[in-house]
């Protein structure tokens, strides 16, 4: 009798080519899959909630897979991390009922994009950061921010090999927070589009640097038309932070601590004399 | 007329041999003086402030250097990244006086120290953090560490190939703070001696995890034997953060923001009954 289990994992998107299986054996699902082929003894597949570009990082990501052979959850996780690269970290593993799924059950997704801004490139953080040298207005970008949210056709901020059914999705949460120089989005989501926030963040921060007014990100929005919008923004600073499910299932909760952003409150974005 | 220049530099100690000159170049003193002498056509020589050992990383290293050919302040900076690897970035660039020297000039450092203290090892900040598994005191490790401020002969917490003439340190600062999953120790002094931070923090984690109480770390520092000692603990989560000279030079503030933990008000040790 198979039993699914669900896992919490981390990971930096460096080094690897994305969540998704490759050929070569070079994408983060098949390192984790190796690993766990090796503590169940026969081969497993996962079902992952995100799958996250090249580049991108996790915190917070959740997969399930169906384990034939029965193992304590200690070798889930201390098992399973003594045979994944450096790079890679199972978080927990917990029996969840056999019609969980990772993908389907999840109600939101959440990922944050941190940015250096800053007249020096990173060093100590490069490849984890997105970075912007230039002055930022981080309350025209808070407030081009808020016009995203809502139930939208985002197919503005579609990658073209996005091979999602419907472009429509519920944005719950666009906002930003600055420490010093760091500055980091929160969106959150019932799910996401292909490249969907490195699409937004290229265009608010088009925003920040004033080469385009705030309403302008209305009108991409608006127009359905990906050619109108920013350039596609860097995966460096770009992590899933949380995937949420039906509070019943009661799996562990994602970190409180971001490494770079511990939750305070965000900058709230200036009243809007004509809310829609 | 040769112009002396003192740089901000942060670097990723990883895939460096520390800051000091070594025969292979792999160095970060070597990466930085062949990149200054790209911009300045002929060989430099810099002085730093702390010669970081190989996988300590700096968000605030100070160095100097005597320009003999004169250059635009951006030269140093922007010119000098372009010629750096990935894991280094000159962050400013500033004529100071003559008689200025990056290294006996500084009237304090300021390190810290950040763990990771989860069951599950890092992956997106392996090799930038380090890692207790076990639960930690995390009082008795703010208390054990406020017995070590001050005037102390810090012999016990010395590594045997430590160059310096003296033993003698002014240890200003041995806070501690917790966020979440993560704690980050703070240390200021006039100087510090080769390893005694990795040696002070393998302490305080062996009182953190019960394995010695809070005197055993003045029973130590007073032995002046560091046999009887912690092992030193891993470089990986070693942060030069700053470097203060006189501010009648107005050298360029360091970051507000650590990327692990902005400033917040350090856990207080409880109040001694008998203060020393």
């Amino acid at each position: 009798m198979a039993e699914r289990i669900a896992l919490g994992i981390e990971y930096d998107g460096r080094g690897f080519c994305g969540w998704q299986t490759q050929p070569g054996g070079c994408a983060i699902q098949d390192h984790v899959e190796r690993a766990l082929a090796e503590i169940h003894g026969v081969p497993v597949h996962t079902v992952t909630a995100g799958r996250t570009d090249a580049g991108v990082h996790a915190l917070g990501q959740v997969a399930h897979f169906d384990a034939l052979n029965a193992r304590p959850e200690s070798a889930w996780v201390k098992g399973v991390n003594a045979h994944l690269p450096t790079g890679i970290s199972v978080l927990w593993a917990k029996p969840v009922p056999s019609n969980f799924d990772a993908r389907h059950r999840a109600l939101e997704r959440a990922y944050r994009y941190v940015l250096l801004n800053r007249p020096a490139r990173p060093a100590m953080l490069a490849g984890r950061v997105g970075w912007v040298h230039g002055a930022l207005d981080d309350q025209a970008m808070a407030e081009a921010a808020s016009r995203l949210l809502g139930v939208h056709d985002f197919s503005a901020f579609r990658a073209a090999e996005c091979q999602a059914r419907s472009p429509i999705r519920e944005l719950r949460r666009a906002s930003l927070t600055r420490q010093g120089e760091f500055l980091c989005f929160e969106f959150r989501a019932n799910a996401f589009l292909h490249h969907q926030i490195r699409n937004m963040v290229g265009a608010l921060v088009w925003v920040g640097l004033g080469r385009r007014p705030v309403e302008w990100v209305s009108e991409v929005l608006e127009s359905r038309n990906r050619s109108l919008g920013a350039a596609t923004f860097a995966p460096d600073g770009l992590y899933l932070v949380e995937v949420r499910y039906d509070a019943s299932l009661a799996l562990p909760e994602p970190s409180t601590t971001m490494p770079f952003f511990p939750p305070h409150p965000p900058l709230q974005p200036p009243d809007r004399p004509n809310p829609p």
